[in-house]
């Protein structure tokens, strides 16, 4: 699968799983919503108040920054089975001040940020590789 | 979400991500099929030949065996939305003779096992954390 085919599949689902690492070197995986631009995915912490304002996603990626991010595709028919890939590394954006092109592209995509768009951290993912695979190719 | 509820909607999909490190400290993550049976959480090896005879995945757990395994539910309606976690430790049967119950439990689950169950690796993870998370609790 081409670089272009694997950020259209990956663009087209509302999900993806953010892969990190933690401090004490053990994976981490949380689902996430999230928007493409280019080579940037960019996904925010949720504006609405949590118990841990400071999530482990976020202490993850100060840690270590390389994070990947996959989107697939399940079918009882599994020829038609699939998934994309993209493994980066992540800046954190903290202040709802920075960040404008990240939390408009997430506001054009979901109609959930149009009242009260992402003033949470921002994450940032620099993709340096996209990656797929189809099992009917 | 207390344990067993967790465990009841892991089982749920029929598909779970599993993170892992890789050698140079980088996550990886990738969909698998797989089986639960108490605390372990079974996947296998496709027996369809592979460009690849050691995946990706295998490497990495063989270097660090601690994973992570995530099923999730997304919906237009963000209320509706949960995901499951379970945090393990993997282990590799490589032999196909070995690592029975797996394999019955894969094969159990899916059909497409029936005509020829998996005999490649199979990876055995031993769950030490089920942990949970519904926007609607």
């Amino acid at each position: 699968m081409d670089t272009a085919a694997a950020r259209r599949r990956f663009e087209s689902s509302p999900i993806a799983r953010l892969a990190t690492v933690r401090p004490d070197g053990a994976p981490h995986v949380v689902p996430v919503v999230f928007a493409v631009s280019g080579d940037h995915v960019y996904t925010a912490v949720d504006h609405k108040p949590k118990r841990h304002q400071r999530l482990q996603r976020l202490a993850n990626l100060a840690f270590e920054p390389r994070c990947s991010l996959l989107v697939d595709h399940y079918d009882h028919d599994w020829s038609q089975l699939w998934w994309v890939r993209a493994d980066g590394v992540a800046s954190i954006v903290d202040d709802p001040a920075q960040g404008s092109e990240g939390r408009r592209c997430l506001t054009e995509r979901y109609p959930h940020y149009h009242d009260a768009s992402p003033a949470g951290p921002l994450i940032v993912v620099e993709v340096r590789r996209w990656a797929g695979w189809d099992a009917a190719a």
